[in-house]
């Protein structure tokens, strides 16, 4: 080692005068330090498994295991989302977690200083993706799709330093749905807020509000308040603080921080704080500032036809039109719309939002061609949050196995006539687990069932074994059964059959 | 741009000198400096996005999409092995993507040099996982968890240099089931094998066979045939290559690279050409050299024991006993596995693998604390490509949606009545699409469904809409049939449920 540190100090003493007094070149020093670096790698597991004790044992800032209990729990939000996606017909991709870091450059505005960076180790520039829809936009315009319903689940990463008790991590999961394609006005569009609902609906987080709003009506109505044009995406980023922050907090970013008079941000405050149904489209329609702007006007249609769609699919009561709601990301061109739960108990704000871009995928094509897009991403890490919040609540336990019967024995040296036992049952479909200890206590077997939430024993003694028979044991009742061995099958399948009627299984 | 340039020149050049002379102190200047970077990174987006239309779009090197037809079938492949899993009890865990670089270091040995490590952005140092054994001991670890039965199925990441046209790739799916805990000889290990045939069987990628062997075993007879104790780890990679390269090769490298001598070498040749079941192993037990090693005799025993519990387990003729299995990684200590496919159409080699690592998780913790545990990854990536062959081979299409019926209309100006119905199925449960055209054609309509395997249309008409009826359309027999609007939700349940049961709904 102390030879490696003083050919590495040689190696930067002979750079730094130009000279080399010990080796003939440099590219031969560069030789040796190598075959020692070699030798050094090749020595390495045994010193370094030893430093391996010393440091914290940790996950990553911001990251986190999920133990079997969360990810029963995750697998259950996840499958309820994925039955209402593919109610939709969705099919689902998947893209790499990491893109060409040009990809991502350019896309997420000031966020952009939150992407992580993969390391340069000759090759290519990559990043870890930061959300679902610009590698999707990448996806379709690299693969010349021109339409597509998808839904995407996984993983995104962003270098933030999020309140970690809030449930914010700096690896988490995204969930969304996005709709590809030249169609007719809003009927996607209102496709995405009925999956929002529909979603919210049977994970039971009700009651909510989807609010609504357009990009174009927030154009027209900075424009028709006097804001500059240069002036628009500052003004829309301080207007979407307003779901945390009061108006006249925001107020004072707009006139101070960003230069507005005061009287224009006096008058977008009276927008700002209307929301309403149809009746409110038409009232603006007919207002007098907002009528004479044709950006406002065709976003007021847009919505007024969304409306429309929205009764339709019997979601009216659920939907608000908001003119608050700005949402951050630079990329949405059309109808935009966040889903908030309105229990008071539960703190979670935002639980999905989306809405429609249409010039992202023409980013990435040679040609500019376009491909536009509606989406929707359902914020599952805060509906995980929700949901083990109430078990906690309930005090009930996730179970994490679905195990039908554990194969037990009352004495020693009948391991070989578990496996056996075992082997019958798995060949006839039935999920069984049995202790790996040869010879087990039977009190310990129970215990494991009862913890373990296992519905039946089947339990061998010597006895058993001659006869040809088993002991059928229900966990929770205790009561036992002998059953004969050709007929254990047959019984077993009606006796689970009786507990999942009953709805006695726990799940 | 140029004066962000100048200015850091100028402070490189201030430090190199230790003197400034155009401000009064470095702070100063990286103030300045951090000023225009500021700027630079606010104006960036603009520059950034007129820049994109310029680079090649593709995805990292050695990582690829994954479309809907092949996640489908990945998913379908998921599924069949996660079964098996939960038949055995398993629990799941998911893991971050990316570890403390120290957690992943010295696990690895020589492919050390394949991990991706992120750029210091500033906190902590981080490399993305390499394989979730590792990951799975540091869980163990560092939640004092001593025993669990887990499966867990994520990527991984290798900077390696595959070929691609071989199936292999730098992210790729690992599909690990793993036993943790100290429980008696070879119980759980027989189930990881009674797992890799279970998962093969349900695959139907017959015939195959997993070659087991003990790396006491190996160890012994190294030792037996006297290698010097140093060079044991040097020499079982050299034998782990036996599956790709003949012997001659082989001894060649133990000779001229690794110093064996070419006696030594011709006595391990002996014994690597060896392979049987149990009789082999009592003919070893009897061998003149090996019975006289502790190591070897000891690796013998346990495979005798692995033997008799596969027969019990009825996987006897699915398992051989072989002495050129090897397995590459450091961690192993007991027995090893591996299934390899026999078909001689197909050239996929090693599908599963695994074995037994009782010192990793040890290496975790601070007291030393060893947790013994045995596990299995199965090579799903191999298993993907061979689904894939099959289903071009078959000219098969894989459905990538389960929609049930798609809502059409054969005339103008329906779209609200197409979405009401659509509504209506939706609310009871049917998947369901419809075009998103004001007014599409009735044949594009049906081609749509014929191109997706949609079992059901419903045609609407304006005289259907009056007289409160629908027409319900086989796609495949095109026979249609008028239903009532209330009776439509209970026809359409016993029409699908009818297809089902004759299996003619494509899955």
């Amino acid at each position: 080692m102390r030879l490696i540190r003083e050919l590495r100090g040689l190696l930067k003493h002979g750079r730094a005068l130009g000279t080399i007094n010990l080796f003939s070149s440099k590219s031969q020093i560069a030789e040796e330090v190598a075959k020692l670096l070699d030798l050094k790698a090749q020595q390495a597991p045994a010193e370094d498994a030893a430093a391996n004790q010393k440091f914290t044992l940790k996950t990553p800032k911001g990251t986190r295991d999920y133990s079997p209990e969360q990810m029963a729990l995750r697998l259950n939000v996840f499958n309820k989302i994925i039955s209402v996606f593919k109610k939709h017909g969705a099919e689902t991709i998947d893209t790499p977690v990491f893109e060409l870091k040009e990809v991502l450059t350019g896309k997420y505005g000031e966020d952009s200083k939150l992407i992580y960076d993969l390391k340069d180790q000759g090759g290519e520039i990559l990043s870890l993706r930061y959300d679902l829809t610009v590698p999707f936009a990448r996806y379709l315009a690299m693969n010349k799709i021109s339409n597509i319903k998808r839904y995407h689940i996984a993983k995104v990463y962003r270098r933030d330093n999020p309140s970690i008790s809030r449930g914010r991590y700096r690896e988490f999961y995204q969930c969304d749905f996005d709709i590809a394609g030249t169609y007719d006005p809003m009927i996607p569009d209102a496709e995405c807020i009925k999956i929002i609902a529909e979603i919210l609906d049977v994970m039971q987080v009700t009651p909510f509000v989807v609010k609504v709003n357009h990009r174009l009506l927030l154009d027209g109505m900075f424009e028709a308040c006097g804001v500059p044009k240069s002036n628009f995406r500052a003004i829309c980023s301080a207007v979407d603080k307003l779901d945390k922050s009061p108006w006249e907090e925001v107020k004072k970013e707009m006139v101070e921080e960003k230069g507005l008079s005061e009287d224009v941000a006096d008058k977008i405050g009276n927008y700002v704080k209307l929301n309403g149904q149809l009746e409110l489209v038409d009232k603006l329609l007919l207002d007098e500032n907002l009528s004479k702007n044709k950006c406002a006007v065709e976003g007021l249609e847009s919505i007024k036809l969304l409306l429309k769609y929205c009764e339709i699919f019997d979601i009216s009561n659920k939907v608000s039109f908001d003119l608050s709601l700005a949402r951050g990301l630079d990329y949405y061109t059309g109808v935009i719309y966040e889903a908030v739960l309105l229990g008071d108990d539960i703190a979670v704000g935002s639980v999905a939002g989306g809405g429609r871009y249409d010039n992202l995928v023409g980013m990435f094509d040679g040609k500019n061609k376009q491909v536009p897009c509606v989406g929707v991403s359902i914020g599952v890490e805060r509906l995980f949050a929700v949901m083990e919040q109430r078990l906690q609540a309930a005090n009930r336990k996730t179970r994490t196995t679905e195990v039908d019967v554990y194969v037990c024995t009352a004495q020693k040296n009948l391991v070989e006539e578990r496996l056996k036992l075992c082997n019958e049952l798995w060949d006839n479909e039935f999920k069984v687990e049995f202790s790996y200890k040869k010879n087990p206590k039977l009190l310990a077997q129970l215990q494991y069932c009862e913890e373990n939430s296992i519905p039946y024993a089947l339990i061998l003694g010597e006895s058993e074994v001659k006869s040809g028979i088993v002991k059928l044991r229900n966990v929770t009742t205790r009561e036992e059964l002998e059953v004969k061995r050709g007929n254990l099958a047959e019984v077993l399948r009606q006796k689970l059959g009786e507990l999942n009627c009953n709805g006695t299984v726990p799940t």
